[in-house]
């Protein structure tokens, strides 16, 4: 099925079971009034939520309404945990080749993943906001998974049944700020700002044979200023699945329901396929030429990411933000 | 004011309003059901919360039943945001310089701080669960504040008037895991397992002369089992007030209710005072001795972390909690 939430009813919006073809939604108060309350209780109001679906599809719905991306928040307009990976291990050699650095032969067998802020995520529509260009921004255009409670020591093989939902993520970065924030030893944290997910979350069986198991297949697409800056397969080059990101964060504590484990940066090593972040594209750069020649993001860009499915339907909406320059707060 | 969340009610708990001397409480689901909800709406429900606050502690409320520690949860039991910094720099230095590494000077001026996971914080008498000792498991006696909505951008010289609550923590962290962690440069995640705050929060009215509206003033107690460990006083060579911090955390993100920021281990230059952790008092024995010769925690081992009032009075309650082996997930 596919779940959205929209941005009425309070801090965590209101839910909506949304049609397969992302035409109309209907809020489902009797099931759970919010996605997060969906999720502390998967087992109990999944069958209502399915069933809500089965019937909205089926066109039997007279109390739908149209579902309007521009409406929605993030599905989680804030979460417990956001913990993103770094999977596809061809775009962290790629950057650090840039810079002359070689990749750890252990980054090909233990996971990089830090620990990202989740207080607030940007609706899918929502500017992203920042004081000054010179702090480099960027988009990352990634792939998550919302869990149930996953114990503390959930091993790989059992990790996959507890994914509830897959969502599609803008993982905003200052990458001007980065190094300094590196340098200090303790992660990214000023460096990654607020981030915003996919206007619809799916559920894996909501998702068909896009959707493995462990990894989802299909190009993800991201325009810049509505040209086509890269289309990776989310299912080539993901050196580590899903099920592994999630037992690897549940090493050592257990994670909370509504918990979003990130992909990292989708990137192919195919290198047609384009990229998925500026970063990535500049080292490409550097490596060819000398030189990365393509800016960071600058007030009034515009950043687009989606997922066709085989017929050329949106799978989870579009993610659509307009960079936009921030005053300071209303005094 | 105090406050506090009794462990029934849900996954978020009971919210309750509990008397100066932590004597008695009374749940105030008329104001709101959670500490969370509270924070979401405070400037609706302070009145009535310190409304009840008052006639408890004058000893009018029929309803009002014993505040037992053991059956309290964290003040929240789950949060959005949970970001500490390294505000006492003695703390890094001698870490640091136990291991023959200089404190770049920039550390004097510029915070640290890295995220943590705030899925789930243990309750303040639960066990601290771990595979192996071999992890280095380590306490860190902690002061934190909880916030409102602060906007982004907000300067130091208005954060404060954020601050909505006092807190004190065990940040739990597992030294051994630390060093693989860093070195992969994204931050501490394996390493940095689930915390506990104490039973009760504070509102800086509440604290008195103790807080200065920056800093909380008097020595932090932690014992190791049953023995002083460290009283530094937390008002004492905190580089970093708590307002800088907030600062910090919101120079490119806003911070929504509930936000936690943390002081990070609390260290006087003093070493009379003692340490708010196993890893400075190694620290100060490879400084002196050339050997560090404290062990990390083992299974059993049972720390105790708390602040006194100038009368001896507990003032958030004590954080008290054994090591425990953890077997596994159940199948």
């Amino acid at each position: 099925m596919k779940l959205a939430t929209l941005r009425e009813g309070g801090r965590d919006g209101t839910l909506v079971v949304v049609s397969r073809d992302l035409a109309r939604c209907v809020p489902v108060p009797q099931a759970a009034p919010t996605l997060q309350a969906a999720l502390d209780d998967w087992g109990e109001v999944c069958a209502e939520l399915a069933s809500v679906y089965r019937l909205l599809n089926e066109g039997e719905y007279p109390s739908a309404i149209p579902f309007e991306p521009s409406r929605a928040a993030s599905p989680l307009p804030r979460a417990y945990q956001w913990a993103d990976g770094s999977a596809y291990v061809n775009h962290v050699e790629l950057v650090r080749r840039a810079r002359g650095a070689d990749l750890p032969a252990s980054f090909w067998t233990d996971p990089l993943m830090y620990q990202g802020g989740s207080d607030g995520f940007l609706a899918p529509r929502a500017p992203m906001l920042a004081a000054s260009e010179d702090w480099g921004i960027d988009f990352e255009a990634e792939v998550a998974v919302i869990t149930d409670d996953v114990p503390m020591g959930t091993p790989p093989e059992h990790a996959g049944a507890h994914i509830r939902l897959v969502v599609l993520v803008n993982d905003v970065s200052l990458r001007n700020l980065i190094p300094a924030e590196l340098a200090k030893g303790f992660g990214f944290f000023q460096s990654k700002p607020a981030s915003a997910l996919s206007p619809v979350a799916v559920t894996p069986a909501g998702l068909g044979t896009a959707w493995d198991g462990r990894r989802l297949h299909g190009p993800l697409t991201t325009y810049l200023n509505g040209a086509l800056f890269g289309r990776p397969d989310a299912g080539v080059d993901m050196i580590f699945d899903f099920p592994t990101l999630i037992a690897h964060a549940a090493k050592t504590r257990s994670l909370g329901a509504g918990t979003i484990i990130g992909s990292g940066t989708v990137s192919n090593r195919d290198p047609a396929t384009g990229s998925s972040c500026i970063a990535e594209r500049r080292a490409l750069e550097a490596i060819d030429t000398g030189t990365a020649t393509t800016p960071y993001l600058r007030f009034g860009d515009r950043v687009t990411i989606e997922m066709l499915d085989a017929e050329g339907c949106s799978i989870f909406g579009a993610i659509d933000q307009e960079v936009r320059g921030y005053e300071g707060p209303t005094p």
